[in-house]
């Protein structure tokens, strides 16, 4: 298995935003590849053949047999789910990624149900507004890291040839341990995905649709993913909750100060100082 | 006093985000009219002149003698200051206004040192990513929201004028209740302000520069209100603490209902569907 190696058939599981955008991606920059995408909505399939995303389309992983690279792009737990059908599908040689949000669950997954095929955990750092087929766009991964988190038993050719798919792809391939990931992104993306959603559930519930005509950007902003899709959220808190509780209490904890401040009648000046300058290394 | 009276000479103290675009906007829709810009910051005052914001600027409130309408756009507790001394400057048929965020501890300013001039509260639901006379645009009104806080003896005439003002700059006025804006405003915008400044602190605490290069446009809209100025928000706190306290409150509970979900092996599913539910009615 070489890493330069062409790919003659790539498959990918879960046509959203990610799955469909990694085909748009993979059928320009990978023209001899036969792209096949399933997704268990059949709608979603034909759709996604209609748009030009992939050469086939279907809701039966039985499609994935022959293929060189599979691409797990649906929600945790339903990728851990197609590992076991995927296991006596595959040919000798075939890797197997994913894009997850949460690592260490699926790589148990891989190890228990997935012996025979390598698997190389993957996350790209790529998002927009809007999620679903119809978001996908051919370019949603350029420049952006795309986070690879093989272990020490993960052969190595596996790992660089996925890493040259997601270059290709436009991305920027990163290696991390599996647990370092589900520790930094618990508090760079779902302790911020649950503060959006308990803070537009707070505040609909105190204002309701009168009050909430006379929020401005801010309130806008703050929320945006609050609109997520809800079953990808699930399997996340549901493959990451013993990192997401110690972040959801350092943020109570320092709600709590804010208040006591307030209470006492100060601004939370010190909150307000190393937020602003954290906020402004985020902008690079 | 004729609430479409032209104006004549219009004075306006702050020129950041929100008082440089009222001069440029004013500029523009009232050709005959001066424009006076006051900053406490001379560089900032002699920026606004040579941009073309305003005509006449200087640091010093006197240049407002002779003003029919003032529009006071510095944080609340430097506005509540400058009305002492605007009440022996202004002459009688000028009219006082204000863009500050919170209401109540303005009027009760205007009650005890603006005894000649009528006031009228206002506060523009407009609002930019970046702050600062440089962020300024003549459109940062256009069909926004603009409150008006009139209460029952603030005479009518002069919030007829102070709508029609407003309504030049291309704002939509809507009369509230100031009690009623300032609870409402804690949960549509002070909330979230505190929030995102605590969630930030929290994330650049744990995760340092390394972690924060894998954030992607979650982390960055969730807290993008955290860059704003500080000297806003000591006064938003100083002066609404009663009203955001409980918003806190609630807040706090339901992060704590969030983290006992997790713990027990749940998803948060009510606060999810339900914040999701709000996020589409908050985008209309």
């Amino acid at each position: 298995m070489n890493p330069d190696d062409g790919f003659r058939r790539i498959g990918i599981v879960g046509l959203g935003l990610i799955g469909g955008s990694a085909a748009f991606a993979a059928r320009r920059v990978f023209p001899d590849a036969v792209i096949v995408g399933v997704d268990r909505d059949g709608d979603v399939a034909i759709a996604a053949r209609q748009l030009g995303a992939v050469h086939e389309a279907g809701i039966s992983l039985d499609s994935l047999a022959g293929a060189d690279l599979v691409l797990l792009a649906a929600p945790v737990t339903a990728n851990i789910a197609a590992l076991e059908r995927l296991s006596g599908l595959l040919d000798p040689g075939a890797v197997v990624t994913d894009v997850g949000s949460t690592k260490r669950a699926m790589l148990d997954g891989a190890r228990r149900m997935l012996p025979g095929a390598p698997f190389v955990g993957g996350h790209p750092l790529a998002g927009a507004a809007r999620g679903g087929l119809e978001a996908s766009r051919p370019d949603l991964f350029e420049r952006r890291p795309w986070v690879l988190t093989p272990e020490a038993q993960t052969p190595r050719p596996a790992v660089a040839r996925v890493a040259t798919f997601v270059s290709r792809l436009g991305a920027v391939p990163i290696e991390i341990d599996p647990g370092v990931h589900d520790h930094v992104l618990a508090f760079t993306s779902h302790l911020p995905q649950l503060t959006a959603s308990a803070l537009m559930h707070v505040v609909g519930e105190a204002v309701e649709d009168s009050g909430l005509r006379l929020a401005g950007r801010g309130l806008a902003d703050t929320t945006r993913v609050a609109a997520s899709p809800v079953s990808i959220w699930r399997d996340i808190c549901a493959t990451n909750a013993d990192e997401i509780l110690p972040a959801l209490d350092a943020l109570i904890e320092t709600l709590r100060q804010v208040r006591d401040d307030l209470a006492e009648g100060h601004p939370p000046d010190r909150v307000f100082h190393s937020a602003g300058r954290w906020r402004r290394k985020l902008d690079g």
